[in-house]
């Protein structure tokens, strides 16, 4: 197993507008993406990659040397990997909204001539899902060998088996639930509230005056990161480990490691998160719910899904915890669908989707040997 | 059962200045309590209840009127209610640092004649205790029938049998946990960093401004809360409940109840409670273990205890989680000493304790009732 080596971005500008859910139109939209491996004569071996919150179009590979520029998946998406760059074609796209390179919140609104800020219009998993399956039809990809997500990934996974059926023929829904639950929703709110109330916030506008809202990124993050996190894996990695030998006293300097780790994760991430990417995926993770166009029936909602489906939880995944797949492993089963589960018994909570651990990734590679045949 | 009626807070002001833990001296320090029921000869039936984390001395009764002004623990204590005042003289208290009356950041720093703000030295569990042994002195209670509290309270009432053994007979500690996990000091640290980085907290001396830092109160309320309702409780309560029919489609506006519900909440917090306090209470959490000084064992920390205990824990409380208890119990029981434990069956979370569950209720009323004889 070798890295892919040095991967290129690439971009398509849309030259018709993206039609939202909400009824908006998104006009001037550009996608960022990067393929890796070889697309087969019979174009039939494409496999999409879908990213979560704070990842992109950058799955594998290296963009210059230093290791900081690997991919997201590295450790997933290449030659020999379970993912693999010799049997796949794989695409990374990064989705409307964000802020790496596509379309997003930073960029000049046609209409206005300014930053779109807080005027992006809101996007939904359903429209990711749309506006990959353009860049599918520019790629000449008729339909996907696989389509592959965890958690927010795993929406769009599972969004892309309702709202083009006939365009895939496996999805790989990891550490995904089918709906956020009253709790989800609440940790997103919390995080929503911290950036928006930021003074250097601006009501969404703040590219104009020069500024970040960092502290509300920064509580966000932490926030965001405690939820990644399991209860286990904070108390193995970090207990309540204190810096100093004897108490400081202090209710402002760190005192215990954990408030080190979550300090430096949260001013790392204000230093490349934008501020309103935030808020929308935070949204459209907490809009996702197929089941709401049917009653609440989500056995109903997937009768439309014909994928093969693998689905993949952790055991100590708080966030979105194996009772949340089961739930669309028994809606797939309720509809005779072909679905594999796996409940990988791993201690790192929701982060667990891109560690590599062997059985996680054993499982990933025994699927992608029968998508492949 | 009634209530107990109209009460009135009384105080007492120590005439030595309070040694604390970290060394510092807190001078000029005034405790605010409430009283009821009647003390009898042998003054051996005093019960003191110790308050968590935004409660006060304020458990029974009323002060005027208005639903509002009930006692935190009203359910709980009163006469013929579980711990029944026609038997036990019972005793609230404000600890030192709370905003609730007892000497706090917000009142005048006889070292410099202003507002203490961010100097108000650090409390610890073991401080509270100590000045809580101060009064006692004062009303001429030598021991305790008992000592009570859930949450940070019940810290308080573990530490008063490590502290001052001879004085206590029983100790009864619901939803607690011997020390705070790294999870639950992450969730204190992203509170007070929200605080913190309020423009308005002007480092702690925000009296002098005229300003109250009231979006990092509402956000440090708002996650609070979310670790103090179960997911479940969350769930039925609130699950996706929309406020409206159709989706708005907006990052910034109310879309689902739970959002509603959390703000609502953390509006209220800010405008009662002091941040300076939020700090110092969360800070005496984080630093609560008495293992520590016995390198980790909780058994030997727990040797010096002799009162007989009544542990209680919520199964859907995952703050302070039933194993969290158990910890307690083992290492008392390594000790042989005298443990009831209940796992009450309660879908409300952490704050089931502040509930009046049945099976709860009569569990502490038959404790008690042990107590009284």
């Amino acid at each position: 197993m070798s890295s892919i080596g040095i991967v290129i971005a690439q971009s398509l500008q849309f030259t018709a507008p993206l039609v939202l859910q909400s009824g908006e139109r998104l006009a001037d939209c550009t996608l960022v993406y990067e393929t890796y491996g070889t697309l087969n004569a019979e174009r039939s071996n494409a496999v999409l990659v879908c990213h979560a919150l704070n990842a992109s179009h950058h799955v594998a590979g290296r963009y210059t040397e230093p290791d900081k520029s690997a991919g997201w998946w590295d450790n997933l998406v290449g030659p020999g990997k379970p993912l693999d760059t010799d049997r796949f074609f794989v695409i990374g796209v990064n989705n409307p909204g964000s802020c790496f390179g596509s379309t997003g919140p930073m960029h000049t609104n046609p209409a206005t001539g300014r930053p779109y800020g807080a005027d992006f219009p809101v996007v939904t998993v359903e429209d990711w899902v749309d506006a990959q399956a353009r860049l599918l039809d520019a790629l000449g990809i008729a339909a996907l060998a696989a389509v592959i997500g965890g958690s927010l990934g795993g929406m769009q996974a599972l969004s892309w088996t309702l709202r083009h059926p006939a365009r895939v023929r496996h999805a790989v829904v990891v550490a995904c639930a089918p709906s956020l639950s009253a709790q989800n929703i609440a940790f997103n709110e919390v995080a929503r509230r911290a950036i928006v109330t930021d003074p250097d916030f601006h009501g969404g506008h703040f590219y104009a005056h020069g500024v970040v809202p960092r502290r509300g990124l920064r509580v966000a993050r932490m926030v965001g990161h405690i939820t990644y996190l399991s209860d286990d894996v904070m108390a193995s990695k970090f207990g309540r480990q204190m810096l100093h030998e004897h108490p400081l006293y202090s209710t402002q300097e760190i005192e215990f490691q954990i408030e080190s780790y979550l300090r430096y994760q949260g001013d790392k991430f204000a230093e490349y998160f934008d501020a309103n990417t935030y808020l929308l995926i935070t949204r459209a993770l907490d809009y996702f719910d197929p089941a709401r166009a049917h009653g609440g029936d989500l056995s109903r909602a997937l009768a439309a899904a014909t994928a093969g489906f693998l689905v993949v939880s952790f055991t100590t995944d708080w966030r979105f915890s194996p009772e949340r797949s089961r739930e669309l492993v028994k809606a797939l089963l309720d509809n005779r669908r072909d679905v594999s589960y796996a409940e990988i018994d791993a201690p790192h909570g929701h982060d667990a989707f891109l560690m590599d651990d062997p059985r996680y990734h054993g499982m990933l590679r025994s699927y992608f040997e029968r998508v492949a045949t």
